[in-house]
């Protein structure tokens, strides 16, 4: 299994930046994995969302390829961190291609991007700050790693 | 509405720990709110989980009173974050007792601390490892106060 983390921007808040990095660490060590932080739109107001919406969606594209592609999605289907491992464990088996997961930025991300995914997943009802947002994604891909291997690991 | 956050032990992950005192001094300015971390059981093992669970509630026990209690719990109701904020503005208009937050830790809740609570919530199907449940509770109760007092934050 191929893992890709691909997101709009560098992750600001120190702290998260700093526990994204634990946990691509941890994820490393049981299987390949990297993070892309792609072109983020940069001086525009919300108010030109959809231009926001459309530069970024142009970013992530150069990098999705012929992935197999999860968009994160307030709107997704909730999982359970088992769920979730053995979504993973039978994409991987039913094909080879890099497993990459797209988190969107301040706004989200542009339909034409959430259309493109083979699964839209959703962490929470409550909504995540996109930066926090990442960290969680992290945290419950290593979680679905360590269930898929029969590894004991934190509650 | 005054607010507390219950939990057994320091948190240990200092990136953990800066972002929970980063979201702390957000809600300070909004509301008057308070972390207390309790007696912690150590030096036993899992297998002793009972014993941790019961040393652990005896030390919630001594800061819950008469408070309004809300306990993280996985099989508890899960909300949006607007739902969280009409909930939590409900409950501070309905009475004036301290509106707590009470998380396990490791092992989670002893049975008596969870029948204890008003309401039992869930933040995620999935299973956040307890201190990182930690930090995205206090970022959901900031964007909640953000929501009720209808200024401008983050997605």
């Amino acid at each position: 299994m191929r893992l890709k983390f691909l997101w709009p921007g560098k992750t600001r808040n120190r702290e998260l930046r700093s526990l994204q990095d634990q946990y691509l660490a941890k994820i490393s060590r049981l299987e390949p994995c990297e993070i892309v932080e792609t072109r983020e739109a940069r001086g525009l107001t919300e108010r030109a969302s959809e231009r926001i919406l459309e530069v970024e969606a142009q970013g992530l594209e150069k990098h999705l390829a012929n992935d197999y592609i999860i968009c994160l999605f307030d709107g997704g289907t909730e999982m359970t961190s088992a769920e979730l491992a053995a979504f993973l464990e039978k994409a991987s088996r039913e094909s080879s291609r890099t497993i990459t997961f797209v988190v969107g930025g301040f706004l989200g991300l542009a339909e034409r991007v959430l259309r493109s995914a083979s699964k839209r997943l959703s962490l929470s009802r409550m909504t995540l700050s996109h930066e926090l947002c990442r960290v969680v994604l992290l945290e419950q891909v290593y979680r679905s790693l360590t269930i898929m291997k029969g590894k004991h690991y934190a509650k």
